[in-house]
């Protein structure tokens, strides 16, 4: 990672670049664990709003990096997932979390 | 990371506050070689202004993160290297920029 970063080909500006923003990181974390209801995401999210949420998590839609299956049932259910390419990223939140955790609140 | 993510203790919303933003993450991935200066530092930061570099050079020094070095020199040179603090984030960096070079541009 020596070389200057240039928009274009640095890896580390391609992945801020979709994961900016004080929630984008903590929606995919809450997906870590596995497929989670809108409703079970939302109360795992502290202060998160339910705009903010959706918003979210059609932005990483968009990128390819959460699945989104809906169940035809009275009222609609939605349940979201990881694809590979966000749980691609669990080893660098592993490793984000361990830094945030030696850090003061 | 199975349990809720609370402010005040969730290491990953503790890192992300830290590290918010476009630029925060690319000018520590431009420390990570060793000291550089200021102009040094601008010139690998594709695109970045001279007063957004100064603001998030200050802000990584107000958090622990970077350390400034002046020399008393005609004119003032500063340097600037990662603190221990700062350094730690080199594997989450690492995983970040292998997962984000795997993006399209």
């Amino acid at each position: 990672m020596e070389d200057p970063c240039v928009e274009e080909t640095c890896g580390v500006a391609k992945a801020v670049r979709v994961l900016d923003g004080k929630w984008t990181v903590r929606v995919i974390r809450g997906l870590l664990g596995g497929t989670r209801r809108f409703s079970e995401l939302r109360s795992s999210l502290e202060g998160i709003s339910p705009k903010t949420l959706t918003d979210r998590l059609r932005a990483l839609e968009r990128h390819g990096l959460v699945h989104r299956e809906l169940y035809a049932e009275v009222p609609p259910r939605a349940e979201y997932s990881l694809t590979a390419r966000g749980r691609d990223l669990a080893p660098a939140l592993v490793a984000l979390a361990a830094w945030g955790d030696k850090l003061d609140a």
